[in-house]
Order: C-alpha cells, then structure tokens, then sequence
C-alpha cells in the first residue's frame, strides 16, 4: 500500500490572498461604483524592457533551424549567462565567485523550496515573523516543523525570530543553537533591510555554530542606500556558512518568465561533504535546466543596454513606493521600508488590528492592501503596500488615504 | 549543526554518457580522420515547427506592453494549455479528465523527480532494469533505496523487475507486494511498448494492493500501432492507481525549452487524502510555473497546423529508426523497439558485452551507441540506437555497420 507523507496533512490553509479576494469582491458586490485600486500587489505590472524583448526574439529564431536549435542544456544553466553572474552581480561589489557556485533555475521559489532536499530532516530551522510563506510550509512538508498550533498561528519545532519597529526588523540571534537560518534582504514583506554589521553577527553566529544561512535576496536590486550588502558574500565568512538566493522575476519582470540562480560556494562543507556537489547533483538529477529563451532574456539585462532599461524600471516602482511612504507619514502613520525595497510596512493607528486596517481602507479609500497578520503573528499591528501599480493609480490611492486619515 | 541528508552520499557516480564521451575523445585522439557519427544521442535534433516559433514570438511580443503583460501565472499552469491537453492528448483517446487533474510544469524529468515529495519515505519502490536513472536516484535520495551494492549495480530496498527479450520486455508483476511501480511505455531505453492487456494487469494489481504506478508516457506520440494505449487511463481503473507523466521534449522539440504535464486524477487517493490535492500543495509552494512563452509555444501543438508540423518531424525520427532496425536485422542481429519509439535496441551478436560491440562499433565503423548495460544490469549484452539524428548521416552509419558485421 502506498504511503503519502503525512507531513502535508498538518499543514493548515494558506487563505490570506483568497480572504483578501472575498472581502474586496463582497465590497465591490455591494459598491459597484466605487473605483478600487490595488497598493497590496505582490508582482510586477510593467512590460520587460526592450533589451529582453529583443533577446528572446533572437533566441526563439535560434530554434527555427538545426544549426542554431538548443536541446537539452546544461542543468546548471548556460555559461553565458553564470559568466555575468558572477561579473555584474558579485565582482562589481567585490565578491569572488567561480562560474559553478552559481546554480541556474526557473525561479527563487523553487530553489527556496527545493533546497531542503539535501539537509536531514532533523534540523532545527529559524525564521522571520512575519515571513516568505514557502520557507515554513516547504520544511513543514519535510517533516522539520512539528505541529502547527492554530492559537499560536506556529509550528511547535520552528524557531520564530519575531522582527518589528521594536528591534529594529533585525532577527535577535537565538539563545539555544539552531541549524538552519532564513534570512530575507531587502525583506518581503517589512521592506526592511540588514546591515553589514547585524549580517556579520549572523555569519559569525552561524559559522561558530556551524548553521547553514538561507540568504534571499531576491530584492537586492531595489538597494539605493550604498552601505547595505547586496549579497550575504559582501560579509566576510559568509562563503562558509550561506547559500544565496537570487530572482530576475522583481529584477526584471520575469514573474511570468521564470528564472533565479542560487550560489552555493565550494567552502560551504557540513560533514565532510561539499554543498555544492550535493546541490548539483539534486539539480541534476530532479532538474533539467531553465529555458534557453529565458536565459537568454535574463543575460540581456547584463548589457549596458539592458542594465539601464531595467534600472528605470525599477526606479519607477521606488518611486511609488516613495509616494506612498511619504503620503503615510505626512498622516502621521509610522512607516518602514520603501528607500531599498518595493515594500511598504505600516503600522496601523492606533493600535488598530491588521484586518480591521484592511477594513477601513477598503470601505472608505477603496483601496487594497495585505494585512500584516497574514504574514505571520508579528505581523499583526501593520500593513503591506507595495510600489508595483501604477504610479497615476499609486498618487490617487494615497490622496485616498490621507483624505480618510 | 546543520545536517545533511545523509542518502547523497550513498549515490553512485553516473558515469555513462561521460565514459561514452571519454572513449569517444581517445579513438578521434588516436584517428584524427575518422568520422564519428553519433547513434546513441539522446536528445532531439530538428527545429521547432513554425507554428511553435510563431506562438512563442507572440508570446514575447504580449510582454512589450502593459495590457498583455504576464506576471505570476497559475502554478498549475495556464487554462488554455491545460484544456487543449484534455481535448487533445485525452478526449480523443477515449479519456475523460477535468483540467484540474493537468498540472503543466517545467518537464517530466522535474516532475518525476518531485513527486516523491507526496509520499512517505517507507515506501517499497518498484522499477524495470534497464531503467530511466531519475526514478532510482530520486528515491535513493529521499532514502527509499536502502543501500547501494556496487557489485550487484542495484539498491538493496529497491525491487528490480528485468525487462529482456526473455519476457517480451514486459516487467513481471512482483510475488511480494509493492508500494510504488514505475512504468515507462514507450520505453527508454528499450524501445518497446507495453499493450493494453500487460497495462491492465498491472492496473489491476495496483488497485488490489493500493500501489501507486507512476506512468511515465514521454514516449507516446511515437506510438503507431493503434492498439497501444497512449495513455495509462485508457484502461480502466487506473484513475485510481496511477499518475502518469508527460512531456514536450521528443514530441514538440521542447528538451532546451522545458514544458511538460502530469495527471493526478481526482479518484486517486490514499489514507483518505487525495493525491490530486497533495500535488497541487507541492506545486503551488515549491514551484510557480512554467514559463508563460513555453507554454504558449506548447498550446500551438494542439492547432491544426501544428499538429500536422510536429508529426512530420515525429515520423522523420521514426523513419531513422527502422532504418536502423532494418539495416541491422539484415546483418541478424536481434532488434527491439523503432516501430512506436524513436529508440532502438538491439542484442549484441554472439553474447557480446555491451561495452565490447560499444567498442567495436566505434572503432571499426566509427558509430557511437550507448551500451545497454548503462542503464542496469539486465541491459547487459545490448545497445541502444536512436532516431534523433540527421537522416543521411543515420543511413551512412547503417551501412558502415553492415560492412563490419
């Protein structure tokens, strides 16, 4: 008889989004004038830039005849574009990596997730709260969670680092060991970021106690303050305890393409083994590679070309998000995130909860947001905007707001 | 401390294509002048049809613009793909599926690779020798195997069924029971194919002992013999037993594309959950889709014109295969497979080891092929032939090899 993993019956519902949709249809239902605009999207709304455009043309004509046409390709992913990686990504900010540190793939969620696959299930794992949702519920179907208690909004065997306006958004390093250790900077959803000091206490901490850091930084490229790492390799003893997680989906609009790379360094050893020739051999073997086309649109934003079309791009959602920032603060609200990320983390007033925030927005600004809460339990007491509408839509929802603040 | 996952370790190395490869450098080393033609070549060689290069540019061309830009696509994979799939790959062929029993992915490699996160680790695995390696090394991974015994080429905990001519290539049903059962009709490597009557046993002795089969259908739009079911489903009561994988990577040339499907039928459960629900929880948290051009690309497969285009290059690839077979069986030697598959397998004369009629063949006609023991022991005293390359350069091999023979 087969047996399934009776991991995935623990894990409870995931309903923020489809309650967000609940509550702003039944609004819409009963308000079908009112003009609602979305602050609480989490993808990308405008098109790839030209450079891409024109990459992915080239590569499907590649396609059209024998000579040019690519079967299988590397699981690892093509040279050409491991080889930018390696320069525009890592050396420009004094980071020395090899072409085969870097891992290719159809996106940072799927490496998140899949990462697991080489560690035993008995380690101890650690985590943010509020948090990514794809670090918990990808452990918990391992096995490495325990329970999860519904009073608690918790897994019984997962180390919760609550980071909130009172500790700064910095995780406080654990009193008793832990194994495995996420991190996310710029941070979804508190678009807070780590500086290089609070990442050298993680890295010494991890490599004293011999944890791994799972580094996501899927939104380094939003960084405009100078001083603030891009990749946890900025740290030094970082290649002996990080692996890194990187995304072209807010980057460069590849949401709907598909592509990420992860970095596992050749000086990362646990028991003797390299995590590198693990990860490659899980790659290989339960992963055929990204799409050609896709890689060659990733590698266009490598060109000059393409590095300045995606930088405004970018500055434009920076630019919403400054908006809304700046409109918050202006009602007084205290506000985080949004100078090196598209995220926007507000406290509600007055002590108001999360959904009740949620509430009055949506009724009497017709605006939507993410309750906090949904993030996690120390996410209870804010709010989630984000600067990827669009910025005529962005101006008017926080005019909005401050007229009902 | 974190721990690894202690089965990698365990994992033989998979030195087969890299053997083929290094004995292949030292004869061109040795005799710069002969020319190498490869028969043993897994992968696809022709272009993609126009259709698919017309749908894909389209494709990129949506992304130039806000309106038809594609962020975050469902996980599952798009609606439009999924119901051509329905109607196309299994209406027609008699069977009935709802579109959320389709989930598309980046390949069947991933997907065989992946659904073992759905089960528990003490399950007892069943597979054919000769074998696809991801079966095996997937469950090693996950610690199904038990352990590896090097002179014995297998997995201690692993139930090895042998496909030879001695049994028409078709796996003996275990005298102790099993939990999971791997199936690939058309095969890889051996060509052959499994009939109605052989499927239905299996089915049935799935359904009796509550195994799960996992049928692997890469290989089904080579099928010619009308007979052959072309899916697991056109037998009856396999919607309860089995999940079977597909892919665009010999059908629509799609291997440096990546885009294939697996069907997890609604009936499909075990210890009161079901199976259909549980993979869509993996997929929705450990993967985001396929990419929104490979799957446009994928969906021109199912109009009219591209169906007509990816048939033509089907049946040229099948038209190098009974070359090979025909040409090979003059010289009487003992040939599997060609007439609903791409590959061909063919007994070495005289008890010949494998490597030794692999040598011969490339020193004396300098054709490269892939000894049948690579892919197990019961592959020992076979090679495998493909289709996939070029037509003149396949005849031109054929007759070289008659010559020595």
């Amino acid at each position: 008889m087969a047996k399934i993993n009776e991991n995935y019956e623990k894990l409870p519902g995931s309903y923020l989004f489809a309650e967000i949709a609940r509550r702003t249809a039944a609004f819409q239902d009963a308000n079908p004038d009112a003009k609602i605009i979305k602050l609480g999207i989490g993808d990308v709304t405008q098109p790839l830039v030209p450079a891409v455009v024109q990459a992915m043309h080239e590569a499907v004509d590649e396609q059209t005849a024998s000579a040019s046409f690519k079967g299988y390709g590397p699981e690892q992913g093509y040279a050409f574009l491991r080889d930018a990686i390696v320069e525009a990504d890592f050396k420009t900010r004094g980071v020395q990596l090899s072409a085969d540190e870097v891992f290719i793939s159809d996106g940072a969620k799927s490496d998140c997730g899949n990462i697991g696959d080489i560690f035993a299930v008995d380690n101890k794992v650690a985590v943010c709260d509020p948090v990514y949702p794809v670090y918990v519920d990808s452990n918990a179907m391992a096995g490495r969670a325990g329970e999860y208690d519904v009073d608690a909004e918790a897994w019984t065997d997962i180390h919760y680092m609550p980071t909130t306006s009172e500790n700064g958004f910095c995780p406080a390093i654990p009193d008793a060991p832990v194994d495995i250790i996420y991190l996310c900077s710029p941070n979804n959803p508190t678009g807070t970021v780590l500086t290089r000091e609070q990442l050298k206490a993680w890295v010494d901490h991890a490599n004293e106690t011999d944890a791994i850091i799972m580094f996501d930084a899927a939104y380094e490229r939003f960084i405009t303050e100078e001083a603030i790492p891009h990749s946890i390799y900025e740290v030094e003893g970082a290649k002996t305890c990080a692996i890194e997680f990187r995304s072209f989906s807010k980057t460069a609009g590849f949401t709907g393409m598909r592509c990420g790379y992860t970095v596992v360094p050749h000086e990362l050893v646990r028991q003797g083994q390299s995590l590198n020739a693990m990860w490659n051999r899980r790659q290989t073997t339960k992963f055929n590679g990204a799409s050609y086309i896709i890689q060659k649109g990733a590698a266009a934003i490598y060109t000059p070309e393409g590095a300045r079309q995606v930088e405004e791009v970018i500055a434009g959602y920076l630019a919403n998000a400054k908006v809304i920032r700046d409109g918050l603060e202006a009602c007084g609200l205290e506000v985080y995130g949004a100078q090196n990320s598209p995220y926007v983390w507000c406290k509600t007033p007055e002590g108001m909860g999360s959904w009740d925030f949620f509430n009055k927005l949506l009724e009497e600004a017709h605006v939507i947001t993410t309750p906090g809460a949904g993030f996690g339990p120390a996410g209870e007491g804010y709010i989630r905007l984000t600067g990827f509408g669009d910025p005529d839509q962005t101006k008017e929802a926080v005019k909005r707001i401050q007229a009902i603040l």
